[in-house]
């Protein structure tokens, strides 16, 4: 299956002297490359090969950063394995260099717009959707129970709505409400509330016992509508003298808020209004260098033109959080990075989880040589900006640019945790391929292959194994991200998770025991 | 609001030297009853009043046992309040008394029926329900969306098959899954497919790079039918060109599966094939001395005809575990009673929450006097048989008889871990109210109070509030509960929740942390 008529290999950064060879099964020794580089060894697919003569004790770097250095003389075509390199550690969180003198200027970027719903709290929705909300999870079947008949029998009748959510979860009076880490759940379900992409107009179904009262999770002081408009069912409320009652409750609310809702009118937005959540999942050896360097070039450009871009996925940065400690803004970024990794780092312990020997021996055999390489393959999504801001887990970003939001790694728990964040829409990863959508933002799903490109044609929005294939340049792919973000921010093009309707369910990240 | 024509006290046990005062407000000192019992002093409503002369030193029973001993002489018809008695601490876990010499006899109930459907295995569904299993949460939205179309295409051909459900859920390669716990919501998906309401032929959805394949979640070896037929689609499989492609793939096992539970029909069978899971949600004073007083006495009844019985909730017994030790069946029951406590200990301790002090102000109010008598006003509900079993939480109970099956109190995850023991059939006692169901099997909702019944007449079964207003005893509600199993249980009758359709997410329990 080698094609033996185009050698190929990918160089990430403009800076880097090793780069990664992309045919299937790898090239053998003697193979020419278009720039004229020939290989002195065999080189396995995915694996690294030096671009120019790195000397003994001179820096291999990739994705613009050091990632050890040279055992021996590295001769031009010479295949850069684990044996020729130092493994440089991690530093310790306590040992970490402060971050770099600011070097980066951001270029603005202008121009770029999209059509979005305004907020009276400023925000803007790239959906206009009625978020209903949840206190407990005692509500969510009727909740879900009364969404189906909102959406059947009311929001035909309001067309510039265009979805009706139940923001349903498994939190309640089982999860001791003071425990350290319970006000993450809590503060998420706020969060999520006060997404742009709701109108600023969500409503409250509570049971009226549960330990999390409305006023709690979402006081009436966060937006306008809840103190002009009552925003609150509660199930046990004497006036609800059946299960019909309760349901017609919340539909009669529900269309309150559908005659406002269908009032908004898109309009046209500086791209500075977005607030783009990246994540990856299913990942493969090609992730790193086809799909991520795309993304981060689209986040470069976004946060260019102003938005807010965020990366999150704390044990997929974990390894190289000296290198984001570089790029901090500022030394309270910085701080903030640490600790955000150390309260991860306890969590675990606390667990008995061990952060997994890094990198597995099928990372090895992939091409990763070592784990500071394996975190960069996540964090290239980020780009090249500096980090102004660090947020916790499903804290509401506030700070323009390029941003980290603490969360797992694991899909359904990020994508909801940067919902609460205040994401407007999502760019989502993957290589192995795995059918991800939200229900409150649109996801855009870019393939680090072709092959699941073409396989999954109905489920993946971009094909970034064009960079694998020479067809197309990461620049061109990381462009094409960026059209296609302001062209789905501003309905006019929709995404394949959106067309099947395919969206996940909401996954508190709970840290605290349950009773 | 006082009914002042008839004054009323219900009393648990026959050894019971104290009762509860069930009118509202309370009654005054001198309130005769028709026992001829004369109050001396006021007594609140739901706090106890004396039915006999206590001697100082003397113990006070309730529920059967005693709650502490009399700190001065205490005259028939006096308040019983916590500043009389004694407090007992219950001992520690490792303090406690061996089981008592097995004192209880079970006296056989012979000639109780229902009809259910006889499953290879030789267990017996309450339902004969399609289920899909799925491995990981990637694929969730997918299962989710092809279940609709299953119903509204295939299932209205196939009458004799109940439901289909998709098993979904939040766990995935999020979690470590050799982290100390991870075994839990693991053996929880396997047991979950393996429930008897789904006809001993499960499928499962699979995505392809999970951790948790669908090998170790379901082996083949455990079902017949996964030998003989294939049981998995893997939507990660070359074989699937499109979304499409992969709903189709589910669709036509689903529909193999569905002409083979279509050809099953309920048979008379004795009531030792149902296995029925207990639990409380949304307790209020009146749980203790109404709904759970009889459903422990249905509970009796249960055993006594050789049925499972499991009662759960770790939290809400650890503070009578003292008691629950003295009515194991053997040493061995004893010892996995300590066990589980104490590793439910452990895993509070680990995320720092205290099991809070109790009882709370607010229980002291309602008339509890202490720890031991608010874990009896839920252990009640177990009845009085000898416990013959202890499980873990999520595993399969394999003893008939009364059964300890350990999980959180926490309603959903409480329910989704007895389906996973086996449970067919479910009784959920509620106070204040909460709109409760499973989609895997029925449930029956009992009210400890008659306002709550009446109000929501459409979603409790029924009304043990007619214990406290004198109406009915705790052996009448009992035993209509008793016959409202076998009659649901048989497809003859529907429960509240099955009639909406009220079925809440599966909630799995997980301790490990996610990364
Ligand atoms: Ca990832
Ligand atoms: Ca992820
Ligand atoms: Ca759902
Ligand atoms: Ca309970
Ligand atoms: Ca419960």
């Amino acid at each position: 299956m080698r094609d033996t008529t185009q050698a190929l290999y990918i160089q990430v950064h403009p800076s880097d002297n090793v780069a990664i060879v992309v045919n299937e099964g790898g090239l053998p020794a003697g193979t020419v490359f278009d720039s004229g580089l020939i290989l002195k060894d065999a080189v396995p697919e995915a694996h690294k090969v030096a671009l120019t003569a790195i000397s003994e004790g001179a820096a291999v770097v990739r994705y613009g950063v050091i990632i050890g250095h040279a055992l021996k003389e590295i001769p031009a075509g010479s295949w850069v394995h684990e044996e020729i390199l130092t493994l440089p550690q991690p530093p310790e969180l306590d040992q970490l260099p402060p971050p770099a003198a600011h070097q980066h200027c951001i270029d603005p970027l202008e121009g770029f717009t999209f059509e979005g719903y305004v907020n009276d709290d400023g925000t803007v929705g790239t959906k206009n959707i009625l978020g209903i909300s949840t206190t407990v999870q005692c509500v969510s079947a009727t909740v879900e129970y009364a969404v189906k008949k909102v959406k059947a029998e009311l929001l035909p009748r309001y067309p510039h709505v265009d979805d009706v959510i139940a923001i349903t979860h498994l939190y309640g009076c089982g999860v001791a409400i003071d425990a350290p880490g319970a006000e993450i759940p809590i503060r998420t379900l706020r969060n999520l509330s006060l997404n742009p992409n709701l109108g600023g107009a969500p409503m409250v179904v509570s049971l009226g016992c549960e330990k999390l009262q409305p006023a709690r999770m979402l006081p009436s002081s966060t937006l306008p509508v809840l103190t002009s408009q009552p925003y609150i069912v509660r199930l046990q409320d004497e006036e609800h003298h059946s299960f019909g009652d309760m349901v017609q409750a919340i539909m009669k609310m529900a269309e309150d808020r559908l005659v406002h809702l269908n009032q908004r009118r898109r309009v046209t937005r500086p791209a500075s209004d977005l607030v783009v959540g990246l994540q990856c999942g299913g990942s493969d050896a090609f992730s790193g260098v086809t799909a991520n360097p795309a993304v981060g070039y689209a986040a470069d450009l976004l946060v260019r033109a102003g938005a807010i871009v965020m990366f999150s996925e704390v044990t997929e940065v974990r390894d190289a959080i000296d290198l984001l400690v570089a790029r901090a803004a500022t030394p309270e970024v910085a701080e903030g990075l640490v600790r955000e990794m150390e309260w991860y780092d306890r969590y675990l312990q606390r667990g008995a989880v061990d952060r997994s020997a890094n990198p597995t021996p099928g990372n090895k055999s992939g091409g990763l040589t070592n784990i500071v390489e394996k975190a960069l393959g996540s964090i290239v999504k980020s780009g090249t900006s500096p980090i102004s801001g660090v947020f916790g887990p499903g804290e509401r970003v506030t700070t323009k640019g390029l941003v980290f939001a603490a969360t797992p790694a694991s899909d359904f728990v990020c994508g909801t945790l940067q919902l609460a964040a205040s994401m407007n829409m999502h760019v989502f990863t993957t290589g192995r391929g795995t059918p991800y959508g939200l229900a409150m933002a649109p996801v855009i799903k870019v393939a680090s292959r072709t092959a699941l490109a073409e396989r999954w044609s109905d489920l993946i929005d971009i094909d970034a194994g064009t960079i694998a294939t020479g067809k197309a340049s990461i620049q061109e792919v990381g462009e094409q991200i960026f059209h296609l973000i302001l062209d789905v921010a501003s309905g006019r093009k929709q995404t394949c998770a959106d067309h099947w309707g395919l969206h996940n369910e909401f996954a508190l990240f709970n840290p605290a025991p349950i009773t």
